[in-house]
């Protein structure tokens, strides 16, 4: 009811508030003062609660023109409760709680409507700087105008979001779990999920979504060897539904020695640090790659694992994932978000009569307007991990902190609390970093 | 029983008979006399009736070192009578028709057991120039080595093969249609099939095959559109499973204007000659695929097909079928045979988050010693087209004749017939040329 009366208030005007802008590539976000214009048809306003940082945020903030547009706002990762609505929003209202999300669903499209596909052929994906419509919300007291990030910009108190980039979800679900739904653990996670969903489908439309997973994704089978590269939050989540789904053997693969025992907590049953070549430290790429493959080849008796997962977003990696992999059925599922316009390379011959598939997803494969649904229920429902995922949890300004500890591979999600009333009701205990 | 008989006469001793041997790499190959020893333990000399010559033969007579073994005897689409059998062999008798393949079967490795790979992975493919124990039978009559080559070496008269390349096929198959099963129709017209096998499926071992194809191969779904990268064999043959599967639209791509007319007889629809850029001619690698790319998309909607097949062995034409594809769940398949340590570069960020999938098998994926005995079984029902495939008919000696028509795109394919006795009783009119 309280929200209800505040959007009364503020629909249809300009809202000035703060959020965290990225001013230049790769410099410290400062927090500002911004306006945000009022949500036009089929958009609505967000007040955001909290996000996580995902280091998707960090590639991209890292990123020069042409790809890099500045000044910017990231994060994509969040959760928030309805400010006001435009014209023709009816599925959401005011005061619904919602996650916005970076990929669309226009529900007419033969990918929507398809249980094969998660790429909406209408609205679809781009590196974009503008929500939707191709315009910006965002400026700052002098007029200019600030870019969006991901169609989400969860950094700024206010977003204003395109209805076919959110999703309504139980508000039971504390917020600094919810918003981790977005982007990494859901990526990681679903992948390895896809058979087992239909222990908890209950209406006609997910039901058909559980073929879609089994179909295209890896559908990890009992007894199977995985390997992870990269134990980030997705490469955690990988391990953690491939224990579910029964993987004999998980191997993780990280340059962070850190990462031994937070594996394990995720069902990661072999730990290679790359960088640790044969006792000596590597000192190359390629040393590295050399290293890693000799040992997973060691442990899968020559043969290669099941299933690779790339999980940083280097193409090296998906190499060295793909040449790692069995022949016969060996599947390389890339998850990590590389830079635009890289490139990776495959031998020819040797890969690719082999019967090994490669296939790369966003998101996992889901359709988050069907799917975050679900992972929230199985979170409710204690069958989902999502509390070990977060780390940290902080204040908008100390923002700049948490983009710290993720590079620096000190934490799995920190979240960053923009309605401080609402951490307090929750009874968040700001971390000291 | 006369084989039998001449078996008694030869059987464990070197046989002097003729080959085509290839000498120098790209030369006319030489009919000349040579010397087979007779087969070791675990191993068979098969009287070959007749061989047809693949693409695949042509692309090694090509390399030189150090890929390529020269003197060495090609040919691995051929058909014969076991002339002879060492030690341990008896899963086949002398009198048999067999079929040589590239690929082993052990029957005990966890491929060979498996219902998702054709690559054993004890006896696995390599490009040997010898047979599985790795030595030769075959030399000439001053005592050189001659090399063989897939394991097979159907342009000899009797050649040696381990027991674990060869299948067992019905004597009724005539031996024209019998040779071309070992590669190129099976393995375009398999990967088409997937989902159809059960329909011919009899026993309990070949139904678990079934299951194989539909997970880990194209399983082309009715009213989707299909492009065919090159419209050899293979290609024509994936042409002709896609249509018998439904497909609504079938793309041909090929820089041979004849291949519009006998592309429209096993089912290819739409034809794109990439050389016709706009009315004029292309005249590098990148405008044929610009123009090529362009011409896939603007008739899918600006999506891409649903199936992309390369049927050529060019990584260019990988590249290009996978950016032909269509994102969210376009499946790209490699068939083409590529040079050794050749590589192709795929674009990370656009197409390996798009849920498109690239994956390559030899063979069509099939397992020679379960899915030979049922493609020979569905040609006898009248269910696979093999007869349009045999455009010629040729004796041994004329062997240069059919490297020229298919280098030069003039044929599908030529039978060389070693037997010329069988061939006679087969009543086989030979082509002049």
């Amino acid at each position: 009811m309280a929200q209800t009366q505040e959007a009364s208030k503020t629909a249809g005007k300009p809202i000035r508030c703060r959020a965290a802008v990225a001013r230049k590539a790769g410099e410290p976000l400062v927090i500002e003062e911004i306006i945000v214009a009022p949500p036009k048809a089929r958009e609505l306003r967000v007040r955001v609660l909290c996000s996580a940082l995902c280091f998707s945020d960090i590639h991209f903030w890292r990123l020069k023109e042409p790809h890099g547009y500045y000044p910017r706002i990231f994060g994509h990762e969040t959760v928030g409760v309805v400010e006001s609505v435009g014209e023709g929003v009816e599925d959401v209202k005011v005061g619904d709680t919602v996650i916005p999300s970076f990929l669309a669903y226009c529900g007419e499209c033969p990918d929507c409507i398809s249980i094969k596909s998660n790429q909406c052929s209408k609205l679809r994906f781009e590196l974009s700087p503008y929500i939707r419509d191709g315009t910006s919300r965002f400026s700052d007291p002098k007029g200019e105008t600030i870019y969006h990030f991901g169609y989400t910009s969860g950094f700024s108190e206010y977003p204003v979001v395109d209805i076919s980039h959110v999703t309504k979800v139980d508000p039971a679900l504390p917020a600094s779990r919810a918003c981790l739904l977005g982007c990494g653990v859901s990526t990681g996670n679903a992948i390895c999920f896809d058979s087992c969903w239909h222990n908890l489908i209950h209406f006609e439309l997910v039901r058909r979504t559980y073929f879609t997973f089994s179909v295209k994704t890896a559908d990890v089978e009992e007894g199977s060897t995985v390997a992870i590269f990269g134990l980030g939050v997705i490469g955690l989540a990988v391990a953690e539904g491939a224990r579910l789904r029964g993987a004999k053997t998980i191997i993780g693969v990280d340059m962070n020695p850190d990462k031994v025992e937070i594996g394990k907590k995720f069902g990661v049953t072999h730990f290679i640090n790359p960088r640790e070549l044969g006792g000596k430290l590597a000192t190359t790429t390629l040393e590295n790659a050399v290293f890693c493959i000799a040992v997973i080849l060691e442990m899968t008796d020559g043969l290669g694992a099941d299933y690779c997962f790339e999980c940083v977003g280097l193409p090296s990696l998906s190499q060295e994932a793909f040449t790692c992999c069995r022949k016969g059925w060996g599947k390389t599922i890339i998850l990590g978000v590389d830079k635009p316009d890289s490139q990776f390379i495959l031998n020819s011959l040797v890969n690719n009569h082999s019967g090994k598939t490669i296939t790369g997803v966003q998101y996992g494969g889901l359709k988050p307007n069907l799917d975050i649904a679900i992972l929230a229920k199985r979170y409710l429902d204690k069958e989902l991990q999502l509390d070990l995922f977060v780390t940290h949890e902080i204040k908008l300004e100390d923002i700049n902190k948490a983009f710290k500890l993720l590079i620096e591979g000190k934490c799995l999600r920190t979240v960053i609390w923009l309605d401080q009333e609402r951490a307090s009701a929750d009874g968040v205990t700001f971390n000291e970093i």
